[in-house]
């Protein structure tokens, strides 16, 4: 992970910082997913949530409610939540229907051990779960917040959010003549909104005024887009057994990467413009406080997997 | 629909009730899910939503929030999410990995014209749809009140709601040891859930006391299961085209019933008796507002698809 130290930052341990954290949400997702009866779909759910992703939706909204002055214990259902949704959108791509992948986080898919029927419904569970955690587990926060949270999570779901970029997504492979503003569209709505509703949920339920609750919205847009560039360039440059998933995969599904369509160095030289214009959007928040979401922007700039 | 009229209730006309709530709801899922881009995945959402369904959780929401006092407009957001729910779960129970079907509500599963991936994918959407148009649109109510409405609704979708009802009976297909109490199992939780919520979400959003809630709570409930067992009943008493769905497929997949189980009259006398419970928790409501409840619960029990 040296590539995580910021020059500017020689002080911020970013790795020990990601391990706290990563620690604390990977607990409160035990404890918010108890094994219990029925067993099989708890079972199913847990597998898959608890299969060590990297966490980064959840330590986003952790790291904006703190940005904006919040407690941790009023954004961790949320951030919790986060992670049920995401863990739900790879479970249903994953579908032989869908991407047909039998290996996600260096494990086979939850439905190579379940079943495809038993994936949809875990993916169904967790998504409806994610809602029930924040309206009850959330303490300490208005309702009228809340219920805003609540809005903003639904909306980066559907068919304005992961669902779009995953339909127009799937209706492109095969396309020869897609353009930049069609993969952006693509790539905005397919990663972008979770990690927008992350650093927008950590700001609203910690109490954050409108201005900041937009400032980290653009923000989140940029590290977003951000994030699937990195993913596309990862997808060509690494192995699977590196990146814990299969490789190459978009290739094989001749899907439309920034790689394909502007060359992997104009694609390195793209990322590095999200990074800045996104660490640009910070200044004015209390340095110390911000240090931590500009150590997590050079992570997913610079990460390997 | 002569079963409908209770000889003690003459002068109310329920089937004029029921075409005044079914069009009222049908122009709120109408414009709550207009056809924009991407066209495909809300052409998908609007295929099965608008098909013509019974509407009978957002009628039996509208009802309670009456009964309790509450305006129509506190409560329309969620009588439509409610059938948005209703919807996703038969979309992604129709697909091949579950049940197979290829004729819903008389017409084509929405896989058959859109394929399982944009199944799948409009499912999730309307599903995250849902709680969005909750939060944003319910006019005229507390935020405490939304938060408590949004927390039973998710509660009665996930794994302690339909998908653990749809998970146990997909686990307890073909087993030959199955009881009673395994069959109230599944049926409470893969039918009742939703009818619940659509009454303790009418009774909370319309301002009801939680005494109030509680009743709804139980009516509902008694309801729910009367609905699956007179599903249960019609399944093997009516031909496809009378249901507008494909009949007698509970016997082709071995699955247990109440007419496996105790027989078709012994089974009728089940329903009736659920009836009569459902109808006595309604004493001490106002007789009038009572009334299109007690033609509801009326209606489930004696509809003939």
């Amino acid at each position: 992970m040296k590539e995580d130290q910021d020059p500017q930052l020689p002080s911020f341990d970013f790795k020990s910082f990601m391990v706290d954290k990563v620690n604390a949400v990977n607990q409160a997702l035990d404890s918010a997913v108890p094994l219990r009866d029925p067993v099989k779909i708890h079972e199913a759910m847990r597998y898959s949530l608890l299969a060590g992703g990297k966490r980064v939706r959840p330590v986003l909204c952790l790291a904006a409610c703190d940005l904006v002055g919040g407690k941790e214990s009023m954004v961790m259902p949320a951030a919790c939540a986060l992670e049920m949704i995401h863990t739900m959108s790879l479970v249903h791509d994953d579908l032989p229907c869908m991407d047909n992948d039998d290996l996600r986080r260096g494990k086979p898919t939850n439905h190579k051990v379940y079943g495809e029927d038993i994936a949809v419904l875990a993916g169904d569970a967790l998504l409806a779960f994610s809602f029930e955690h924040i309206a009850v587990s959330t303490v300490g926060v208005t309702p009228d917040r809340i219920v805003r949270a609540i809005g903003e999570l639904a909306k980066s779901i559907g068919a304005e959010g992961l669902a779009a970029g995953q339909v127009v997504d799937i209706t492109s492979e095969g396309l020869t003549n897609v353009g930049l503003d069609h993969l952006e569209f693509i790539h905005v709505h397919k990663t972008a909104p979770l990690l927008e509703a992350a650093a927008v949920l950590g700001a609203i339920l910690g109490g954050g005024h409108d201005e900041d609750v937009e400032k980290l919205r653009k923000f989140a847009r940029n590290i977003g887009l951000l994030f699937q560039v990195v993913d596309d360039i990862l997808d060509v440059t690494k192995s699977s057994k590196e990146l814990g998933k299969t490789a190459g995969k978009d290739l094989v599904a001749d899907k439309v990467t920034y790689p394909k369509l502007m060359g992997i160095n104009k694609s390195k030289e793209f990322a590095e413009k999200l990074k800045s214009d996104a660490l640009e959007l910070l200044q004015g928040f209390d340095p110390e406080k911000s240090t931590p979401l500009i150590a997590l922007a050079n992570y997913i700039a610079y990460r390997q997997n």
